[in-house]
């Protein structure tokens, strides 16, 4: 069947962001206070169920110091945030990044069925390990576990939460009012975990949700990582498409991980974010996005680039002198990115101040009029480099209204992208297979998928 | 200047039930699924902000088993409930119940600070210990911590979470588009809490919200509830005020315990949950009351009851003799309420029959006219028994509708509720003083007050 099916585009975007830029809050066109402000969120949701798009996602994260970069340091929390949402959009599915490293897989089950339930089936998880030191002093520890443990950990939790989603069968909840009967208890079922880092054990207090189960997110690029997503996820956040041959075999590698745990290519979907600027010629578009890169500052620059490495103190270093090796900070941390950055820096022997803006800025790989845009996404698609793109929008608003009046129409007259909601579920959009309850015979799914 | 402020009376309801009775779901004009209808929820919340009442109320519990009152087996989670709610309202409060014994206070703390601001200030959290065995089990542990020791951990529990809504100063966010300056970071401020239960650094990546801090209610009426919510709360969740002379003296043991520790009478605000169910006539009124009484089924009476008392078996008693002497079941569990029960049967020596239908229907104390409803309403405000009323209507959304439409407009005509919101926020609504941030000094907050 996934063999006759025909790939399709998907299109996703930030809700949370002032911008891809960190000091985009100082232009004049956006709401310097965004990531608090559910108006914002909402405007972003909506222009993205205009575009028809699949998913709106939040990024998450919870330790703050003093060397945040300025506008991490109050952002509204996921749950609250597209529950809200949820009640105000009628098709966006709603991502949320939550980490498995310090709270409890029965609450995080709860809540995601939960929005799913409350959203009709449009709730989805980006399961995220925690990357920062300080986010177990938050949480009654001292030390953030180490790269693998975290993965281990994030492993079993995952495989819980999934358990607690299989509490009910689909049809246990009668509710016939002539009868009485309300429920049949049969199609209960107590999962009793006890495994190395958890002992949970159920049911869950919510019936099945209308997607099964909550689509699971992955976003981390490790080797663990790989691993994780390859048996667990049904979709990646990727990071930056900016290295194409990278992202080529990254994307390879992990439908290669995938099928070696016995599933299908398109059973999971990889998006990295990109930050496109559309301009009516070439010129307008480079004039906007140029408007917003001067807005940064090489300062906040270098706090947004030392969150990777934990907050190490780059100041020991000259600004504009090559960056020496920097060795294996950040390991712990946020591993593949603070990689990554190493390995640009080192490439192209660049100085503090030069990295610094790299990380802080979007690339300029997607600044063009609306054909050249779409040709850049139509061939990224095509030559399997990505399953979709997460817009990370250069300005708020503008940036994802100018995409959706412009970009998407091309995509859709090229029969690229929807030009209607196919279903009503984030999974029904995303051709993802419904998932067959763990505690129901293969045999009566088969008759129920038949029915 | 709380001498001189007119006592308000304050009217709230219960956004979750399908009504006051668990079989209340198979009469014809509810929707059976009301605990997890969202539309349900929305539904009620704008009743209740039509009547111009304070606060929706949703009442939580996580652990479930077979022998679970059907109707609690499948609940929509509080935190995405009233997110959802707050996008879809403009001026009711938002009350959740989050359990202190099984949770994060960094994650309680942000959910609900979250909840705060994007609905502008209309966040309460009713924290309670939990009272059931198996909630451990769902949470790593074998074991309900007792009864005094939940309550321990309770109190220190709320301390983090207030300390965690100190973390920024009211003007610390500047976001000055002009300076680029986003914050003031003089006015962050780090908890540092090392305590007997927790360990909780902070800051809270969530700027002050609305309210300054959001809510706090609290249910729970043995003398450790009493106690905790006389030094934390700004509100009780009391249960019933069926036993009038009972209800006063447990007002005035709360105040009196509020005064102690240096509290005004008017800081704390007590409301029992009523159900009220209006007819033109008497008898109009009686007979809809009958209509849903009969509904109930003895047996699911009995596995409400036995809730209380951590899922006791009650089946070894016969259904009309006379109960035995129950001993100290329920102490563990849900303490005052197990007495409570316990009582009752002793001093009417009631058999298991007529127990469990007096736990699971409402009682008939608030049917009549409206006027007759009015007035007693009226007579137990100005007694002194009550601080305001949530309603449990006996049947969603009528029992809300009815009152509304013809019992609050009597109360606005005595002049005993308002006729518009005074206030943006919840806290303003309730008329509970703005909480002066830990950190200000004293004199700088009497000027900002003052400016
Ligand atoms: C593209 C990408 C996006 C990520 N988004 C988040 C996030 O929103 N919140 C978070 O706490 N961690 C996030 N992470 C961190 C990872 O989940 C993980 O905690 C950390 O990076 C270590 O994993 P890795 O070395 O496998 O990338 C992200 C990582 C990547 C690569
Ligand atoms: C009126 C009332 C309402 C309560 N509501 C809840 C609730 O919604 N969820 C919950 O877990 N416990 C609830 N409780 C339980 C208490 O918070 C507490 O966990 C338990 O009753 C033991 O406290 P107590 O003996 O002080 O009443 C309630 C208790 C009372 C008296």
């Amino acid at each position: 069947m996934s063999q006759t099916k025909k790939r399709q585009l998907r299109l996703a975007a930030f809700l949370s962001g002032i911008g891809a830029n960190v000091q985009a809050w100082r232009h004049p066109d956006t709401a310097s206070n965004s990531p608090v402000s559910i108006e914002a969120f909402i405007e972003a949701a909506r222009l993205a169920e205009k575009g028809k798009f699949d998913f709106g996602f939040i990024a998450d994260s919870t330790f703050i110091t003093r060397d945040s970069t300025p506008y991490f340091l109050s952002r509204l929390e996921p749950i609250t945030a597209l529950s809200a949402v949820a009640a105000t959009t009628t098709h966006l599915g709603l991502v949320g990044t939550m980490t498995t490293s310090f709270s409890e897989p029965f609450t995080t089950a709860r809540q995601l069925a939960s929005l799913d339930k409350l959203s009709g089936g449009r709730a989805a998880w980006n399961a995220v390990t925690g990357a920062l030191e300080g986010h177990a002093r938050n949480h009654g520890g001292e030390k953030l576990y180490e790269h693998s443990l975290r993965y281990r950990i994030a492993d079993e939790y995952i495989q819980v939460v999934k358990g607690l989603w299989d509490s009910w069968e689909d049809d246990a909840f009668v509710r016939n009012k002539q009868t009485g009967q309300y429920v049949d208890l049969d199609k209960m079922h107590t999962l009793n975990h006890k495994g190395e880092f958890f002992g949970v054990q159920g049911p869950l207090n919510m019936e099945r949700s209308p997607q099964g189960r909550p689509i699971v997110f992955q976003a981390g690029a490790s080797e663990e990582g790989r691993d994780l997503a390859a048996r667990e996820a049904d979709a990646i956040f990727s990071g930056s498409v900016e290295d194409v041959p990278a992202a080529k075999a990254y994307y390879q590698d992990i439908k290669r991980r995938a099928a070696a745990y016995g599933r299908a290519a398109d059973e999971i979907l990889i998006f990295p974010s990109i930050t496109v600027v559309v301009g009516d010629t070439e010129q307008e578009a480079r004039r906007k996005y140029d408007e917003v890169s001067q807005l940064l500052d090489v300062n906040v620059a270098i706090k947004y680039l030392s969150r990777y490495f934990s907050f190490f103190d780059f100041s020991q270093f000259p600004l504009d002198e090559p960056l020496p090796d920097l060795g294996d900070i950040g390991k712990d941390s946020f591993k593949s990115t603070a990689e990554h950055y190493k390995r640009k820096a080192r490439e192209n022997n660049w100085s503090l101040r030069q990295l610094a803006l790299y990380a802080s800025n979007p690339s300029d790989q997607f600044v063009g009029t609306p054909v050249q845009i779409a040709d850049r996404l139509q061939q990224l698609f095509e030559d399997e480099v990505v399953d979709g793109f997460i817009l990370h929008a250069y300005l708020q608003p503008r940036g994802l209204e100018d995409f959706v009046d412009k970009v998407v129409p091309l995509l859709q007259q090229r029969g690229l992208f929807r030009t209607e909601y196919e279903a009503a579920t984030l999974r029904g959009n995303l051709g993802l297979p419904y998932p067959v309850n763990r505690y129901v015979q293969q045999q009566d799914a088969t008759k129920a998928l038949a029915a």
